[in-house]
């Protein structure tokens, strides 16, 4: 399907429109910028979403923070609208708006009644286009970011990931953390993170994704409207595809402590993973969840169930574009890190040289393919599966073609994976009542 | 509807089965247990609870702790399957299984997709009605449980919460945590929390609700199967109505500081509240989403919009049968508490002296109508529904009646409840890097 018009500012803007899988449509305006939508009759919501393919990855090490500031900042004001009537305005019809920022990409989104999508489509867009970055606002938000930074400190579950992921990537911009640091948002200008705002929200960074009850012609026409006379209008250009992938370095495998005055220790033991379109990402979804996915999976088994070192253990991927990591966390007593490390590193080992139980296969399969199809209940999840689909993946993978492919996932598909993931030295990364120079020797 | 059946084992099983709103039926067994459904054939999943009206306020000091951990136990194995088993069996068809434990009652669920809630039936009742309970088990078990009362120290924007409950309600025990403590669970024994699980696991105080793409005949059908021949099948009974509403003491206003090493203060400022069925809670859920409910309300924006003084701050209200406790939770530097409590006071002083705008009377019925109304769009969340109203209500409010109630909430009924709620001395709980007898000397 494909449909143009012509508007009335002189240049082109031939929109084109797609058909996807089921009632999902793409349509690309001419500013580079996308907008996908799923229609779900049986529902009374609508979940709205504008996505930016920017995150802390892109920020100089000067600038580390700089995306989630922004996200931050977006929220604030514009020229129709001061911070309270943003919030206001969706909050009023019994909606709800918020934000993330992630390594790779930043989401502004709103769920609201199907009847208020136009209102959710008119201030988001507002929001994301044409906010004014007040340096008063900007003082006031700097404020804000540190306490959400010392709040994270405050939560050594949380922190400890953010540590492991450092030691793995080092000073690579995945290795840092996307709220930046006391040291660099202190010192960053109202000015800095403008030009940020600036050169970085262009249209072809841009999707658009809303799903519910809605027509997909109607949100084309919405948005646009929205945007008209903003920046994200202003030039002709085509989307920019997925990230490009580029070799990531990783550090050395080590060991990073960070002493707190913790009840429990919570420790991290893991290495490097695979990118995000990497073909084995399915073999290791499987392979994740008998690892450490569930209650079910070898680690809650050996960790919790047979010995009740823990409350919480699982094992995890992450992936990026061009890079990854996994790992295995659990929160323990100080004084059974390291019965819990060997257990680990145990397991670890008869998986990757001994493999999973066919059983076990079967199992890991029913885990992703259940964790997929019930993930799409709501209009919300719905929505991301369109955005990120279109933003980090380029296309949108059917549901029946997914799940096709975690079944095609073979015994020895998996082995590899283990093989190859589970036999690396790996680095380790511990918040805890240790000193660093002390841990591991006793 | 009614219907009616005998069953082969001499004793009267007559099953009574009702309509409620829509498609949500209502099914009472001889035993006395309930069963309550909604089918939503537009979804693929099922969700399915069993809900047990047991909680923290039913034990003894020396007992504190003995829901949850029967909780944990239900998962560790029955003469029909091994802890692996229960876990394993849901998973492997790519559904999910968990507990979680309240001051007033126990919830067991499981999520699959529809062709597998006769599977989800099936071990959610053998786990919970014919556990087994092995020594070996609780003292496994007993290490996960402390190491989960770790975690949770560990995370003192939760902990303050507990400690300002604890300073609403005293040592009645609804001021105790849901969890136990390292004194009370680590000499609990199997007999005991046997006993308990004996005596308070009847079937008049357990509703079992589903929702989802299903027939409530055949999940009648599904659970009865199940149940034959466990202790919930015993005898005959009628169901157990609501908690009795007893008069609650509650502790003078006072101040509790905890000292930790934290980067944040953590604190909460609130008092008394009101009950579960006290027909002032339309109001005050109006009057709570207005005062710091949302990105919108006045808290959120005098402290952190204006002021950047807190990343996370808001208000709440907590119900239980015969009591309640409302209150404002915020994040800070530990240099700025006395100035975040200043302005709370202050607005909360404002409130109910002045009262709420017209506008914002109405945009706090958005509020509350909105989620409820978008948190209703998973079978999850409506299976919750229904159990609640069963088990704490004893009525299925229909979605349009409890609407209606939103919008007859009058400015003098949010007045009233404000300048009774808002006008206490109030308590205060701090998590954060004080000592107790210099707190509030700064």
């Amino acid at each position: 399907m494909t449909t143009s018009s012509r508007g009335s500012a002189g240049r082109p803007t031939r929109a084109v429109t797609t058909a996807l899988e089921g009632t999902a449509r793409r349509t690309v305006l001419p500013s580079g910028l996308r907008i996908v939508t799923e229609s779900i009759p049986s529902t009374r919501s609508a979940s709205l979403g504008v996505w930016v393919g920017i995150g802390s990855r892109d920020e100089t090490p000067a600038m580390s923070g700089a995306s989630h500031f922004l996200e931050h900042l977006l929220f604030k004001g514009t020229h129709k609208r001061t911070a309270l009537q943003i919030s206001a305005e969706i909050e009023a019809v019994g909606g709800e708006t918020n934000a993330f920022t992630t390594k790779e990409y930043t989401c502004y989104y709103a769920r609201v009644l199907d009847e208020d999508l136009p209102l959710a489509v008119d201030v988001l867009c507002d929001a994301v286009a044409d906010s004014l970055l007040e340096p008063a606002d900007v003082e006031i938000e700097r404020g804000v970011i540190l306490e959400e930074i010392a709040m994270h400190e405050d939560e050594p579950s949380d922190e400890v990931h953010d540590i492991f992921t450092e030691a793995i990537f080092g000073d690579h911009p995945l290795g840092r953390l996307i709220s930046g640091t006391e040291e660099s948002i202190t010192p960053m200008t109202r000015n800095q993170i403008n030009g940020f705002y600036r050169r970085r929200y262009t249209a072809p960074h841009i999707v658009i994704a809303a799903a519910g009850n809605l027509e997909h012609a109607t949100v084309v026409r919405l948005v646009r409207k929205a945007l008209a006379g903003t920046p994200l209008d202003a030039s002709a250009a085509d989307p920019a595809g997925p990230r490009a992938r580029k070799r990531v370095r990783h550090q050395k495998p080590h060991t990073v402590v960070r002493n707190r005055d913790t009840e429990q220790a919570h420790v991290v033991l893991g290495g490097v993973g695979i990118g995000r379109l990497d073909e084995r990402r399915f073999a290791l979804g499987v392979l994740n969840n008998v690892l450490g996915g569930g209650m079910s999976s070898r680690l809650f088994q050996e960790i919790r169930e047979k010995r009740g070192l823990a409350y919480s253990v699982y094992s995890y991927a992450s992936q990026y574009a061009d890079a990854g990591l996994f790992g295995v966390y659990a929160g323990c007593a100080p004084g059974k890190v390291e019965e819990v490390l060997d257990i680990t590193r145990a397991e670890l080992e008869r998986v990757a040289t001994k493999g999973l139980t066919a059983e076990e296969i079967a199992r890991g399969k029913g885990m992703v393919r259940g964790s997929y199809v019930l993930g799409l209940e709501d209009s919300g999840s719905r929505m991301s599966r369109l955005a990120k689909s279109e933003l980090l993946y380029g296309d949108l993978m059917g549901v029946d073609e997914l799940l096709g492919r975690v079944d095609a996932v073979t015994a020895e598909d998996v082995d590899a994976i283990a093989s190859e993931l589970l036999t690396q030295q790996m680095s380790l990364a511990v918040v805890g009542p240790f000193d660093e120079a002390e841990f591991g020797r006793r």
